[in-house]
C-alpha cells in the first residue's frame, strides 16, 4: 500500500484522481492540499466525494507532505507546479506532475510558449514524460514524471506509427483538434460560462496553444534523427460538452498509402499497449468517455492520410494516465484500477 | 421614431433587447451604457452585433442621455436601477426597468427578500407592473414601469385565470419551475461554468427565491378582496440549456375540475392577449424559445389541477416584454417587433 | 464465479450492467442474447467495449441459457419479459428482471397501465420486488427479482422514511420528476431526436406514467396498514442531458416540522444501507451520476416538506441496483463492483 | 405580394422558412405540402408555429400548386427534388430548390455520388447555383434555382477570395467542417438520437461526404481557367449541438501570405455582400446562430492560411439563403425579411 497526496485538490483531474485512486488496491489517499482558505473537506469542493473519502484539504506544507506520502500527484497551474516539485523531490516524495511545467526539454521554448523563465532545471533534467506508450521503459525508475497534456496525447498518439515508421513528411502536419469544456479547467471565466460556450463551437489560440511545442518536441524524438524536426499546425476547439477530445490529423504520405497496411503498422506498435484501441470503425469521443483508452483509426483521403484520435480529456489526457505511470512506477499491473 | 437607450448594455436581456429595437420601425437607440471601463464598441461586448449596430457603450450620465432618448430600458442588477431610474424620472424620461426594484409594492417586503432598504419610495408609487396581460390599462400613461421576472410571468399567467375566477384555493400552491441558465445572467460563477451545470440538473434557492413575493403579490391583487393572500411554494431548478422556463404548477380546486371547461376559462381570459396561447397538447420550453409567447396548458390529475407554463426568459420574460410595453406606452401595434 | 447471462444486451441499462459486471470478482458474462438478427459481437452493438469482452449476441434460447448460465438479468421491454422468465425460472435460472412486469402485484393494476394482461402469475407471486432498501430481507433467497423502475426508486426513497413514520399525510404527494434522455431507451423516436430535445424541456405522460401504480403499491407497503392507501400525484419531465434523476417532492405534513430532526429521521432509517446518502445541501444530478447512489435531502417551505432525491437512472435506477441485488443473492458484499 | 408554396413542409429547413416568410412583406404562403397522409395542420407538425399560420398541409398536386403559387420552395430529400421541379417549371411556377438535386453540373457525378441516375437534364441546364455571393448576376432571372448546401455555403465562402485571387494552391486544400445535428434532418436515426450524439463528438463519412464535389466544382469554377481543378479534403463532424457549421480551413499559399492583407482582400471581395461579415476575432457559431450571416476570418499558422468561416446551416445555410434568392428574384431589398 501505497501513501499518496494530491496536491491542487479542487480542480477536475483531481477529482478523477481520487476517484481511480480510491479504487485502487495499492494506493491510499493520505493528503490532500488546496489553496482554499480553511481547509474544507475534499467532499465540501467535491460533492460527488461525499461519504466516499474522509479527509480534510490542508495547506500545502512539504515536510508535512513528505512525512504522510511517498507519491504526490501535482494538480496545479503551471508555474505553480515547479515551485513544489523540488521540494518534494529534496524530500525524496516520487512526484507525477499534471500541469505543464516538466514536459519542454528546452527551458528557452518552455519561456517562449508560456510567458515566464524556468525556475527548475534540474527537475527539468530528471523528469520523464509520461507518455507509457511510448517512454514504458522509463518510467518505472522516474522521480518525477511529467504528465503529457491531454491534446498532446490524442495527438502523439495518433501519430507515432506513422512518424516512427517514416510514412508521412515532417513538415505540414495538420491537427485539428476539438475538447470539451472539462479542458479549461475548473475556475469560471466567460468563455466557458455555460450560456455562452453551450450551443457553440468555436476555434481558440489558432496557431498559439501551448501544447503545440511538446507535440513537436515528442514527435521529433519518435521520428528520429536525420530527417529534420516535426513541426505541427495545431486548432483547438471548444466543444459544448464536458468531457473527450478528437484530434483530426492530416498528413502526406512519404509513399502511396493504403489503408489497410497502415492499420496493420498501427496495430503493431501498439500491440504492447492496454489503453490503445486501434479500430475499423470511426471513434466518437462518448466511447473513450469515462475510460483510460485512447480509441484510433484511419482513412486515405484523396492521397492524405486522415488519423482520428479519440480519449478523455480527464482521464487518459490527466488523472488516468497519471496512475498508468503511477502503476508502472510502483510494480502494478498497468491497468489496475483503471478498467 | 422614439430615441432610446440601453442602460446597462452587456448583459443577455440587454442583448435581446438591441436585437429586437433593431427590427421595430418606431424606435431607434442611440445610448447604450456600460460599467466597463473603456467605452467598448456594442458589437465588441456581443460579437453577433456585428455590423448590425454602429454604436460605442458610454458611462451612465443622466443629463447626456435625457438629451439623447425619451425612454431608457435599464437593464441592470437590483439595487442599481433603482440608483439611476429617479435621475432619468426627473428629467422627463420614461423608463421601463427589467430589474426587480420596481416590482414589490411593499419597501419592507423588499427589504426582506433584497436584503437592503429600498431607497425610491416616490418610484415605488408611481410604478406600474409590467404585465401587459394583467396591466393592459395602466401601461400606455406610465412613466415607470416595473418589467416583471421571469419565473414570475410564467408563474403568473398560468395561475392568473384560476385564482381570478376563484376556482383554486389560495394556499397551498405549488410552483416547480425549472430555467436555462441564461436566467442567471452572464457574470461567470462556479454554479454556472459549463462543466458544472452541463449534464447537470438541481435545484436551487429552495422556499428562498426573490421571485416568490413577486407572485404571491400580483396573485393576491388578482384573487381579489376577501379571500385572504395567495402564498406559493416556489422551487426553481437549473436545466441545461440556454433558454426557456417551464412552470409546473399544481393547485386544489376549489370544486371538482373539469379539464375542457377550465381550458375554454384560459382561452376566455387570454382571448385579448396576442402572446398568450393556450394550447391542448403539453408545451416545449422550445416551442416559444426565441419568442414573445408563452404557451399555456393544464390538466387535472387526481383531483389536482396542474397548469404547465412556458415562456423564454430572455424574451417573453424580459427583453420581449419590455418592448411589448414600450409598444403598449407609445400607441403601436401591441405586437411590432415581436412576431 | 457465477456464470450470468444478458438477455437483451443492446440497450444502455444492458451496456451499464456489462461495464459494472466486467469489474465484478464474482461474476463472469457468458451469455448475452439480442433480436438483432446476425449474431454481432457485443462490441459492435456498443462500441465503448472495443477489446474489454470477446462475446457475440445470440439469440435467446431457454435452454442454451441454463446450460452456460446461473443467472440472467433480463434488460427487455416490458411483455417480452414475462415471455421468457417463467423458461428460466423452470430451468433453475435465477432471474432478476429489469422490466416492468413483475412490481406490479396486482395484475389488474398492471393490465390497467400497461394495457395488456399479464401472463405469469406464478411468476408475479415469486417475484421479490428489488429495492434494498426496502426489502433487504426477502432478496438473497429470491429466484425472481422485479428490479424497480427509476422514477420509482428517487422517489420511494424519497419518501420512504416520511411514510414510514407517519410523518406525512398519505393524499396529495406531489413528485414532480425530472430525467435525463436515457430513460427512455435507445430505440430512436422523435420525442427524443437530438434536435428535437437538446435545449429543450417538456413535461411528458402527465397523470398517466407507469410508474405511478409502482409508487403507490410500495409506499402503501411501507407506510402500513390502517391509514388507506398511497395515492401520488406523479409528473415526469425530460432534460436534455444523458442521465440523472432529480424528484422534487411535496408532502403535507401530519405535525410541524422541524428541518434538522426530520433529516434525523432519514440518516436513522438508511444508516445500513451503504447507497444512500442524507446531505445537508441541495443535491445535483451529476454528483449521483455514473454512480450507484441516491442523494437525498429536504426542506421545510411554508410548512410543507419538500424532498430532493437524486440518483442515476441507468445505475441506481437500473443496472447498479440489479447487481447490489445480485450481490446480496450470492454473498458478496453488498457494494462488490459498485463503488 | 407573391404567392408563394412550401413543398416538404415538415423538416428543419422549412420550418425556418416559414418564421422567416411570415415577416416577409412580399410574400404570403398560400400551400404547403408533406407526405403524412392526413392533411395535419402546419402546427401541429410544428408546435411552434401555433397561432402564427392557418393552414392545413395537404398532398403535392402540381396543378392546384400552379393555381395557388408563383414560387414554390422544395424542401424536400435529394431524388425527391427532381420528381417535382419539372411538373412545376411546366406550369411556370419558380422554384427554389433546398435540396442537392440541381447543384451539380455533370449528371455522371451526381450519380457517382448519389447513387441514382440524374432524371432532369433539363433541369440541370436551366439551374442557376444559389449563392449569391457568387452568382448575384445570374439569380434573378433565374427559374430554377439550386440552393447551396450547408457546409458547401461556408466551405465555398471560407474559400473563394483564396481561389479567385490565386493566392493559394489548388490541391491539398483541407476542409474540417463541423455541424450541428440539425443538418441530419428531422428524421429519427440512431446517430442523431440524443443519448447517441450528446455529450459526443465524431467524425463521419471521411472522405464520403455528398457536399465535396459541389465545393470542388464551384471553387473550379471560381478559380478560373488554366490552374487545373480544386479538388478539397472535406471532413464533417457532429458537434452536440442544435444549428451552426464551423469551418475551419487549411490552404497552401502561392506567396508568402500576410494577415492582415489577406484579410483586407477578403473585406474588398465581399464589399457588396451584406450577409457577409469578415471579422478580426475568432468567430464562434453562436454569433450567427439564427441569423442569415456567414462570419469569416483568418490567421497564418507556420506558413500556412487557415481560414475560419462559420453560418446557421438552416439559415444561411439553407432557408435563409433560399429566401435571399427569393428578394433577388423579386426585386426586394437582399436583406428584407432577414435581419
Amino acid at each position: 500500500m501505497t501513501d499518496v497526496a494530491i496536491v491542487g485538490a479542487s480542480g477536475y483531474a483531481a477529482l478523477e484522481l481520487i476517484r481511480i485512486l480510491l479504487r485502487h488496491p495499492g494506493a491510499r489517499i493520505t493528503v490532500a492540499t488546496s489553496r482554499q482558505g480553511e481547509a474544507p473537506r475534499l467532499d465540501a469542493v467535491h460533492p460527488s466525494l461525499a461519504q466516499r473519502i474522509d479527509l480534510a484539504c490542508t495547506p500545502f506544507d512539504a515536510d508535512r507532505l513528505a512525512e504522510s506520502a511517498r507519491v504526490a500527484f501535482l494538480a496545479l497551474p503551471h508555474a505553480a507546479s515547479m515551485a513544489v516539485a523540488p521540494l518534494l523531490r529534496q524530500r525524496g516524495v516520487r512526484v507525477i506532475d499534471l500541469s505543464a511545467d516538466y514536459r519542454l526539454k528546452d527551458p528557452s521554448v518552455y519561456a517562449d510558449w508560456y510567458d515566464h523563465e524556468h525556475t527548475d532545471a534540474p527537475g527539468l533534467d530528471e523528469a520523464v514524460y509520461g507518455l507509457p506508450e511510448l517512454y514504458r521503459e522509463a518510467i518505472p525508475a522516474a522521480g518525477l514524471i511529467a504528465n503529457p497534456g491531454c491534446y498532446t496525447s490524442a495527438s502523439i498518439l495518433g501519430l507515432a506509427p506513422l512518424v516512427a515508421g517514416g510514412k508521412i513528411e515532417r513538415s505540414g502536419i495538420i491537427i485539428d483538434a476539438k475538447s470539451g469544456v472539462s479542458g479549461a479547467g475548473r475556475s469560471p471565466k466567460l468563455a466557458t460560462h455555460f450560456p455562452e460556450c453551450n450551443e457553440n463551437f468555436s476555434a481558440y489560440s489558432v496557431g498559439r496553444h501551448r501544447h503545440t511545442p511538446e507535440i513537436d518536441q515528442v514527435l521529433t524524438e519518435a521520428a528520429g534523427p536525420g530527417g529534420g524536426p516535426v513541426e505541427v499546425i495545431f486548432t483547438p476547439h471548444l466543444v459544448p460538452m464536458d468531457r473527450g477530445i478528437l484530434a483530426t490529423i492530416y498528413a502526406v504520405p512519404t509513399t502511396i498509402p493504403v489503408e489497410r497496411e497502415l492499420l496493420e503498422c498501427y496495430r503493431s506498435f501498439y500491440a504492447a499497449c492496454p489503453f490503445v484501441r486501434v479500430v475499423d470503425h470511426l471513434p466518437a469521443t462518448k466511447d473513450s468517455a469515462h475510460t483510460n483508452f485512447c480509441d484510433l483509426t484511419l482513412r486515405v483521403v484523396r492521397g492524405r492520410i486522415v488519423v482520428l484520435a479519440c480519449l478523455d480529456n480527464l482521464i487518459k489526457g490527466a488523472a488516468g494516465v497519471a496512475v498508468q505511470n503511477f502503476n508502472l512506477m510502483h510494480g502494478h499491473p498497468e491497468t489496475t484500477a483503471l478498467l
